[in-house]
Order: C-alpha cells, then structure tokens, then sequence
C-alpha cells in the first residue's frame, strides 16, 4: 500500500476561518459542532461517540473552543488544530451543566445569543444536546451546520482525494480476493466476516460495513449478511466499505457463483438485467462534469434503466456524497438541481432489484473532475462470474 | 462459548404495550424512535446508521408503526416486532418527505398534533431530524425518550442479564490473553488490534472499543490507542468491550509490564495509588443493592479515594450503565438520588490519574441483584505484573 497522504495541520486553520468567513456572511452567530464527521473536518479531532457532550463552539468572530469532559480533555488537547494554537479546549467536570457552558463560551464571543440569533447544530448532533442547548439558548433560531459545512466539505482537495483513492483502490483488492475465495456454502455472515478481515488487512483503519446479499437477498438492496448459505447458480451483491485515515470506501460489485459447474451461469434474463445495468453506470458516470446538476446523473441512469424496463425496480437514488462519512452531500437525487463543480466526490451506483427473485448493483466512487469525470475504483464492473 | 440466549418475538410486544401504557400514564402523545438502541429494544431492529429517516412511530395509543426508506423496507419487514405483527411497516422513496410521513401517521393514530403537545424523541436521533419533524409537528413540545424508555431499559430481565454476562465473561479471556502475550516493543495501536481480534474470536459480534493506554497515556482516561510503543516498568490500562447480541461489554484492568526483569516491577508509590483504587473499587461494588441511591456508589469510591490523599486525581464519575448501549441511565454520579433497583446493570470504574506520569483504573460490570451485587467480571481485579 502506498505512503499515506496526511492532511497537514495548517489545514485545519484554513478550514476554521473558511468556516468563520461563511457564518459571517450569512449573518449566523455560530456553528455548535459535535462529535462526527464536522469535528473532524475542522479540527481533526475524532472524539468518541459518548454521551458527554464534547463541541466546537465555532463563532462567527472570535476564537474557537472546544468544550470536552475532564476526562477527554487530555486527547482534545492533541488534535490538530489545538496543538497548532487555532483552538482552545475547555474542560468540563461530571456534575458542570454543559450545554450552560457552550452558551457562556458563545455570550464571551460576540455577546449573549438573543431570540431569532441564528445558531447552526452539526446535523447529526443528538437530540439530548439540541434540547439541552435549546433550554441553554432560549429562543435562538437553530439551522443544520451542513448549510455552511456542507458548503466546504463538498469540494475536496489534493489530499482528501488522494485518500479516498486509496481506501477504493483497498476495497476494489478486497473485491477481487473475496471473488477468487470459496463462497458456495458458506452463510453471508462468515464471508461478511473476511470482508472486514481483508479492509483492515488491505489498510482500512476501520471496516464500516460489509453487505453480503446472495440469491433472493440481493433484491433488497441494503440486506446485511445473515445465516443463509450461499448455493451455487444465483448472484450475490457484494457492498463493501470503511475508512483510511477517516475517509470512506464504498464498492458494489455483484457476483454470480457457479460452484465450477458451467451450467449454473447466470441465466440469460438476468444477464440481459446486468447489461442495462452495466450501461446505465456507464452512462452516469461519463455524464460527470462540471456544471451538470447532480440530479441529471439520476436522470442518465434512470433513463437507461427505464428503457430496459426496469424502471420501478430501481429503488434508490444513484448517488451519495461521499468523504468522511459514506453518505453526505451532494446527493445524485432527482430534485437536486445542485450543479456539480469540481471536486466533488459521490457514488454512481444504480441498481435493479426483482423482489423475491434477485438483485444487482454496481457502484462506483467518482470524483468530479475539471473536464469530466474521475472514477477512483478500477476493478472490473461486468458481471463476476466465478467458481465460488 | 455457551449457547446465547435469545430475547423471545413476544418481548418486543411486551415492551411496546409497557411504552405505550408509560406515554399514555405521562400524557403523551407519542414516542418517536430513531435508529440505534431504542429502536433495537422496541422491535429488535437493527437498522442501519444512515442519514434516510427509520423511525419507529410509537403512539399512546394506536398500532405502532415503523417508517424505513423503501430499499430498507424489507429489512425492517423482518425484525422481530414485524414479523410477528406488532408493528407494521411504511416505505417512504427517494423524494418523499419522511418527516411529513411521521406527522401524518400520527395524525391518523389521535389526531393532528396540536401545539403544546408533548411528543419524545428518541435521545440520539440527529439533529437534522429534530428540526426537520420541528418542521413538520410544529408547536409540539419536544421531550426525550428517556423519559420513558430510560425507565423501561433500566431494568434488565433475564435474557438481557445472561447476554451482558456472556459479553463480560468473554471480555475477560481477552483479558487474560493480551496480559499473557507479548506488549514490550509493540505498538500501543498493534495491541489495540490484537483486542480487537480477540473479542470477535471470542464471541463478540462488534469490537467496539479497545483503549491501549501505557506508561504517562495511562493517566488520559479516554486515550484510544497510538503510536507509542510499549516499554518494561511501566503500567497499561486496558478499556475493553463490544457487543454480543447488541449488549454491550466493558471491562479495565490495569497490567504492569516488567519485560521479565523483577527490578522492572510497579514502583512503591504506583503500589500505594493501586492499593487505594483496589479498595475503592471492591467497596463501591459492595454497595451495591436496592434502595441505595446511584450517587452513593459513586460517594463510597470517592471517599477512599480522597482518604488515600488522591481525592483530586479521580476525574470522572464512577460508572453508567449498561445495555444496549455501553452508556446508558443509571449513571453513578453525584447528583444522581435515583435509588437502585434489581435487574439494573452498570460499570463500577474508579481511576486515579496523575497527569504526566501514570494512571490506573478498575472496572467490572455489576448487576444490582435483589439482596446485593452481581459482579459479571469474574478476572483478577488486582494489578497485573507481567513480563509483557
């Protein structure tokens, strides 16, 4: 695996004052950050997912701090941006009323928030912190942190790129080995299991999610991985993810298993099902470029899907945004006329689902480049047709 | 490892009437569940961390009903409450508005929600969802579902009793594995991964956390696990669980890692700190019974602690409890006069910590039982001295 590239800690106070910049703009007296994705983003701190509350009390002017329990402190203290002297860290005690002190840090940096302030909470801070900061903030008009952040996170740099290269070039090996192993008879849960075992062995920090979807599962299109065992003539959905360095694979590849025997390959409806499928991914993703809003890449793919007769059994949206979470903006979704601008980093992965029967997808990561479209995964997107 | 017990389909039942009997008694109008470990309670479905809104719509009264983004509508067809028909299920596409769709579902089960209208949300739902059903059931009084659920999940039956132990007692092998291997000269990060690999071999279905902290990291109660590696006389706080049938285990012990020379052993004053925190920990558990007030357990570890003249350095709280969430009510803290009551479940976790130098924490699951503790973790709560 190639030396990974690292986000340098300038980064953060680049990203910080972009942020504060837009509030500014906007008229929003501050972003309340919590743990996920946005923390990240701006600090590069990735704290626990606990239920104490820990926030980047982001103003519109005036110095960012982040409030963390005493005990988390110490870890806050280490991330990018505080070691580089762009954030202050606040401990809190176990019996302090948190959220009374994000609304004193706020009050210090440009004056107690008053009724219709608006105020911007990461849009997946929990609901014990919004009602708390609700009570803390009485009568201030709370927006989504996405109306900013969503703003800045949607355009990559070099780097970000270069990471979630990697993690799907790891995901596309991991693909190619689960495809030479032994599936038939085997449960989707143990090959499940050797999916997250390859992600983490093929560099993956974390080994988010492993969809296994054989025979009739694989018209559901989010099916997990249970107890039923693999045979041999029938397809298996393969969606697999997880993360390098914070930033997320995501591939579907769909296989069929004939067990070595030449007569269980897939059967000519299905392989007419694949083809359109084949050509609506394709067309999709060539439709990238700069300009294009996101809805036409839905559009293309479901156009050919359509014309194949597949329309009502394309069930999903083409495309998420994709970063330091798997999903977030922009969405590949009729109604979103957002154009597509260079940068942007999202999945193009249509798929047609026959409920009761079976199922395909194929699923790309592509990045929106400056004349056209940059597609990170490699391995092939025909139909796998392997012993199993 | 023994046969897992199973939660029964017709529990989920049982606990939807309880919450709906509670919501009715509070003069509620309804629950609204999102994804995560309410919604696992309820229905026994395990739905996926996404942005798409799964909801379960739980009314006072009326039938219960779980809203799902169609290309997961199959999944939730299938948990436990659905398919024994305690709840139905509703999909909801692409360019639907969920949050429109819950306020209609529960305008269909009592009428419109009017303004002042008490409505709970689930604690961990996402803010994006939170003031997107602001949006839709405006004038509602927000709540959280603690309210409610807190008092149901609290208390643990027997099902729930033989999983936590099952996850504790595998916990504890992986345990006695990492403190009988090799840690000197490995990284903080390779440890962390071996844990990682061991509570899944072990049983676990989701390793969900693995804390490494050694030499002067051991006094940073949340430190994760880094780059530094491991030297001979110094101490390692292992923090350690995952899940088993989603519940959760979570133990700490404290090793000391000699490299096979006695004149590498624990220091006379790590001793005495570690003498203190024994003594906390073992009194704090054998509090433990009905009536007690959660505070108290929390007062007794203090106590001796102070008395031991490390007062100060014990920064945190000493437990949460533990279900289907690894922190979840009762917490173990001043402040907290809720008396204990049989079949509650929580971590009884002192640490003293002496910032820049060393730490050292103890932690066993206990199961407040009708006359006393049950402690889950059955391994040596004493100082680990190995060669590492």
């Amino acid at each position: 695996m190639p030396a990974r590239p690292v986000v340098p800690d300038a980064r953060y106070g680049e990203r910080l004052a972009k942020a504060q910049a837009l509030l500014a703009k906007g008229g929003v007296r501050a972003a309340l950050v919590g743990v996920g994705a946005d923390l990240h983003y701006l600090t590069g701190y990735v704290a626990m997912p606990l239920e104490r509350l820990t926030m980047l009390v982001l103003p519109a002017a005036g110095e960012p701090v982040i409030v963390a329990p005493r005990l988390e402190a110490m870890m806050a203290a280490e991330c990018a941006a505080a070691r580089s002297g762009r954030v202050v860290v606040q401990a809190w005690d176990e019996t302090d009323d948190a959220h009374a002190l994000v609304a004193a840090l706020l009050a210090a940096r440009g004056g107690r928030v008053r009724a219709g302030d608006r105020v911007l909470l990461s849009d997946r801070l929990w609901a014990m912190h919004v009602l708390g900061l609700g009570r803390a903030l009485p009568g201030a008009d709370f927006g989504l942190g996405s109306e900013v952040l969503g703003e800045l996170r949607m355009i990559k740099d070099a780097d970000e790129i270069a990471l979630l290269r990697l993690a799907a070039q790891a995901a596309d090996r991991v693909v190619a080995q689960i495809a030479a192993g032994r599936l038939v008879g085997r449960t989707e849960r143990e090959v499940s299991a050797e999916v997250r075992e390859r992600l983490l062995a093929e560099g993956h920090d974390v080994a988010e999610f492993a969809i296994v979807a054989s025979g009739p599962n694989s018209a559901s299109p989010h099916h997990d991985a249970g107890d039923r065992v693999i045979r041999a003539g029938e397809p298996i959905v393969l969606d697999i993810g997880g993360t390098v360095d914070g930033y997320c694979s995501d591939t579907t590849r769909t296989l069929w298993v004939t067990g070595g025997d030449p007569a269980n390959g897939p059967s000519a409806e299905f392989q007419r099902l694949f083809d359109v499928l084949v050509d609506a991914q394709a067309e999709a993703s060539s439709a990238v470029r700069p300009g294009v809003p996101c809805e036409r890449i839905d559009a293309v793919a479901r156009g050919i899907i359509a014309g194949g007769g597949h329309g009502p059994d394309f069930i999903h949206r083409v495309g998420h945004g994709i970063g330091l979470e798997t999903h977030e903006d922009p969405y590949m979704v009729a109604g979103n006329a957002e154009p597509l601008r260079s940068g942007m980093a999202f999945s193009v992965e249509p798929g047609i689902y026959l409920a009761g029967r079976h199922g395909a997808r194929i699923e790309d990561i592509v990045i929106c480049g400056p004349a056209g479209p940059d597609v990170l995964n490699e391995s092939s997107r025909d139909l796998w047709v392997v012993p199993g």
